[in-house]
């Protein structure tokens, strides 16, 4: 890897000493793919990962900030550091939420063991899934014990940024309704733990069994492929966040999950999964920066665009030209 | 560009002849990746963009469907054909709707001067988004005089896809709620004419406000940039779209924004910035293509993985090896 420059250097040694201030540069560094991230997160990462990361996912509205609360201050009192990365713009911590919702979130903020970052306001950047798995993985050479993500689980770019998690925990409602219906397929492949939220209402219970018999069917048609003991058996919890009931189950089956993990060999397996991901991401992004970086290749493109507009070249012949000054028929050695 | 093979040979001349059997296995070819597509594309392509296509975008259940089959119908009595492109997994042409919705959809799929495709099952791969609106292209290449395509405008994906429509149509109901608070910046971003849907139920008036109140403030921001005359005023139409209410309105829109966009120099500019756009898609995709097919960089992957697991290497460092390998300090000529 290439040297970090004198300031990177700096940041990293305040940024292993633990300071707040170097993990916050260090973050925006990532975020904004500023000269050397790579190399210092290269730098940074060299341990490997160590933290216990959660993800929590489902609609607005469904309470994910308020569980995820109730798991933070139950890991502070067993004295474990918190790092939280709010991806939902309507989460309370990114400042999208009702002032009730705020104020409770506030207290969590003011602990010197609980670091949270707000990463809703980046915008329609492709990347965006990447980056942020990026900023787990800096949370998580900083030492805590745990990180905490939370996402609003509609889209594809949620979902992969939930799969930077250990343990995923999908959050549904009674009323997620229709947005559910949309994304089910997806929810039941990433899920480890279900939780169903406002419990008390109507249609809880419904939600609950539908949901166990769509997991007791897809166990059934996975049932060949699994070794005896080594099977997770996704639980279907239910809670009412605002009044602390059942988030003392979601925490039990959160660690028992961990220790489900740790005892299969499945986090070493998800970890390789996740190195092999993250080269592949960083190999195309690296191309794709390379190649339009590249004067010659931003020329091509805009004549090559003026081509098209008149009719004699399509975007494929353009992109052919572009690729072969590239990288030509090299083979890699 | 490469030569087509004769089997591809033989469908771009029936694909010219109009036969629907080719459309449908063009598609395929596109939507698969399968070998020679994108020397297909380069053929269909050549004569360039010449359909109206518009997206409509919004959350399940705000009565998409519903409006576009009238857009449908209405173009059909023109006698101009008309191709739809589903991306929304609950919409009655994905075939995930209640029945009755079902049944009058399946009116437009009897009309030979109607194709309807369905890219909703397609799951989580990344590149949907290029490989929709090259479907889409396909269609525009067919000959229909309309495309129409259906996203659910829940995530960044669906907002990509509806980037490929020259007229965008955002369609909201007053229940859409939390969901839209999510979305609303990007809405704003992309709509060329809002549609509140099921405009008699309570909350539609003040749906229809709060929207037009958002425009006023951005169109004042955006005031200095804009030349007199060339402008285009959004719209904000009441429609209720099940009792056909508000239709006739939506079509008149839609063609009027069309005699904008052709009078104002906005089409041209939005197919050169489109076209700007697909090069460097299939530039990526191509790399990206090209660097994973090779035996020598999946072995580096492999052995790469195996130094981060045991913690002499990362990520970066193995991604890094990568890209020197294929592309080495080259320059594009």
């Amino acid at each position: 890897m290439s040297e970090l420059s004198a300031s990177l250097q700096a940041l990293l040694a305040s940024f292993r000493e633990g300071r707040r201030l170097a993990l916050a540069r260090a973050i925006t560094l990532v975020e904004d793919e500023h000269p050397g991230f790579q190399a210092f997160l290269h730098a940074a990462l060299a341990a490997g990962p160590k933290a216990c990361r959660s993800g929590l996912t489902g609609p607005p509205g469904a309470g994910k900030s308020t569980l995820l609360s109730a798991l933070a201050h139950a890991y502070r009192s067993r004295d474990e550091r918190v790092g939280v990365v709010a991806v939902d713009p309507t989460s309370p911590f990114s400042g999208g939420a009702l002032l009730g919702d705020r104020i409770r979130m506030n207290e969590l903020a003011t602990d010197p063991g609980i670091f949270i970052r707000s990463m809703a306001t980046r915008g329609s950047v492709g990347g965006i899934a990447t980056t942020t798995r990026e900023v787990i993985d800096v949370m998580d050479a900083f030492g805590f014990e745990h990180v905490l993500v939370e996402t609003v689980g509609v889209g594809q770019t949620e979902l992969e940024i939930t799969g930077a998690a250990d343990t995923v925990i999908v959050v549904l409602v009674p009323e997620s309704g229709d947005a559910i219906q949309t994304m089910k397929a997806e929810l039941m492949e990433i899920a480890d733990i279900f939780v169903v939220n406002k419990a008390d209402r109507p249609g809880a219970d419904r939600l609950r069994s539908d949901i166990l018999t769509t997991l007791h069917l897809q166990a059934g048609k996975a049932t060949s492929g699994h070794r005896a003991g080594t099977a997770w058996d996704i639980p279907v919890l239910g809670t009412v966040a605002h009044r602390g009931e059942g988030t003392a189950e979601l925490l039990e089956m959160v660690d028992a999950h961990r220790t489900w993990l740790e005892e299969s060999g499945q986090l070493d397996r998800g970890r390789r999964a996740r190195a092999e991901r993250r080269v592949r991401e960083v190999v195309e992004r690296e191309l794709t920066r390379r190649i339009w970086s590249d004067a010659g290749a931003r020329e091509r493109l805009r004549s090559g665009v003026e081509g098209v507009s008149q009719g004699h070249e399509t975007s494929y012949s353009v992109a052919r030209g572009i690729v072969e000054a590239m990288v030509g028929q090299r083979r890699i050695g």
